[in-house]
């Protein structure tokens, strides 16, 4: 008989706690053990960032996302903005191109209106930028001490070109890996102006939609397996969702993955690993081996993929999910983010 | 010049107030001032249940509504039920039949994860009674006093079957209007438990989903001029929205107006008029005079419309848009809701 020296307390199992909302391996528990037993069905089961169905001869794309970040306003963006990138790309990694958005807002009594223009601007902004219109939205107010001043859940629906064909299981031992630009931005910028810290150099958030990024990687032909975009848990939490669900190994060059040096920096203060930090309008795209040079073409060539990077390569599964060739050329495990790294991030 | 006796508080008019959220005249404003003029586009600006997006030969009905009710369970439903019901039947009221659904969670940090699981299945029983699946969700945690247990945003797409014309534009004078049973109920069952209060005969909430009932009505071949679900702000507003829409007149006979016993005398101790009072399982559908008796006979043939009556008719526009004939004979306009009656009912 053994005795936990450190026994999970009871609230931890019996409540939602921060960690829940991380989008690493307790987020990843609680919707294999309290939302799929439910809801259950094939749309659901896929967890890709939208469900695809087929509408005579169209396939559609859906998706939702509420947006709950904290602060509301950082560099290089506000929940305005981010709850129409983040949704407009949910389509675009799914391979949709983005047709209208639903906003559904839940206001805090008390909040300022003027606030709530200027967030509203920013979503109009954004979505005109996107081309995308919102098409429908609804308002809820909850009592003072009930909410956080503004909460947004933006949802979408978005066409997935013919031809277009992603899923994990498309991978094959040696796709390529490639990531848009430099990682890590997003939840830097949040947490600077959570924690008032200031790095040297500015890091402003990297929130943009991509579906036009993405439909540039299409365009250049190369086959391209599956996408995602790096947000809650990091690239290396996305990266060991893809592993496992495409049942491949992903291999990773830590010197090949771009990071700012401001972003470095601050990581590094704050005993981050870059790897497990929020992206908000990076790609990450494994495409066929011979078509890896034309689609890093691709994506360079676009204003958003300016600072893309080939990070590694799809080997045959037998080992950890994912591996890490680290600076020092020694090969670690690369495991999901556990715990709450940051919270509210998006 | 003219001194105001009453001038309106500052905060009233800087400041998000629960009553911008009770779906009446401050909803209205709220949106016609912040939301509208900032993301206006002409799937937005035809405010109706459900955006409808052409798709080819296809139109796709697409809808949103964040559920904030409080308390989060009541005689007849809980906030898992009413979020399924909620956005089948805004999508049943645009004429679609519903295709899939999309759930949001925002959840407190130290929610009972059982409590969680009850509303999970909830939505999950809801949602396979009503035949639409959840093709895809999103979970946030924000931290205990940010939020309270749990909102869910739900959204949904839907097809709109080729005949099947609707809008508030196509109402004619002496059209029939008409409610599929008694009004009032979900408002009141939810404010029961809510004030602790014990009202003569339980009331029990009247959610459920609408649109296998609308699928009879539309069946049954009368022609159905437009639709609506009278939920916050009640018929009364409801019909108001629809006469301005339209540019008609509407003529209601309270007394042909279904009302329980339980829920009159609720209204009468508690100061509400049934006609402000939400229903999350009423259609209330104009149709044309000839198909008056043929569309309440295929209302009154579905089990959700049993109580189904016709409560008045379209009259040319120029007096109030809303005009009630009372109990005694007498005449009067019916205005929007003003100020929060009962807020988070939905």
């Amino acid at each position: 008989m053994t005795t936990l020296a450190c026994p999970v307390p009871a609230t931890a199992r019996d409540t939602i706690l921060l960690g829940h909302g991380s989008g690493g391996r307790m987020t990843a528990d609680l919707i294999a053990t309290t939302f799929l037993p439910a809801l259950s069905n094939p749309l659901l089961d896929a967890l890709g960032d939208s469900a695809v169905l087929r509408l005579g001869s169209v396939r559609l794309a859906f998706t939702t996302d509420s947006f709950v970040v904290s602060p509301r306003r950082f560099p290089g963006g506000d929940l305005g903005s981010l709850a129409v990138h983040g949704t407009v790309n949910d389509l675009a990694v799914s391979g949709a191109q983005p047709l209208a958005l639903a906003a559904a807002f839940i206001l805090e009594e008390g909040f300022p209106l003027a606030e709530l223009r200027a967030l509203v601007a920013s979503m109009r902004d954004a979505a005109r930028a996107a081309g995308v219109p919102v098409a429908t939205a609804d308002t809820k107010v909850v009592e003072h001490g009930k909410g956080d001043g503004l909460y947004v859940t933006t949802s979408g629906i978005g066409i997935v070109p013919e031809g277009v064909e992603l899923a994990p299981a498309r991978m094959r031992s040696g796709d390529a890996i490639l990531v848009s630009g430099p990682i890590g931005d997003h939840g830097i910028a949040v947490l600077s102006v959570r924690e008032g810290l200031a790095f040297e150099g500015d890091v402003a958030s990297d929130s943009a939609p991509l579906h036009g990024l993405v439909a540039d990687l299409l365009a250049s032909g190369a086959a391209v397996r599956c996408m995602r975009d790096p947000t809650r848990g990091g690239v290396a939490t996305v990266l060991n969702e893809l592993a496992r669900a495409g049942g491949v190994g992903l291999a990773i060059e830590e010197r090949a993955v771009p990071v700012r040096a401001s972003v470095r920096a601050a990581c590094e203060v704050l005993g981050l690993d870059p790897l497990y930090v929020a992206c908000e309008g990076r790609l990450l795209a494994v495409v066929a081996e011979a078509d890896g040079a034309r689609a890093l073409a691709a994506l360079q060539a676009h204003p958003l993929g300016t600072g893309a990077a080939r990070i590694g390569s799809v080997v045959p599964p037998g080992g950890p999910p994912v591996t890490l060739t680290t600076l020092f050329g020694t090969a670690r495990a690369l495991d999901v983010l556990t715990g709450a790294q940051l919270p509210r991030i998006c």
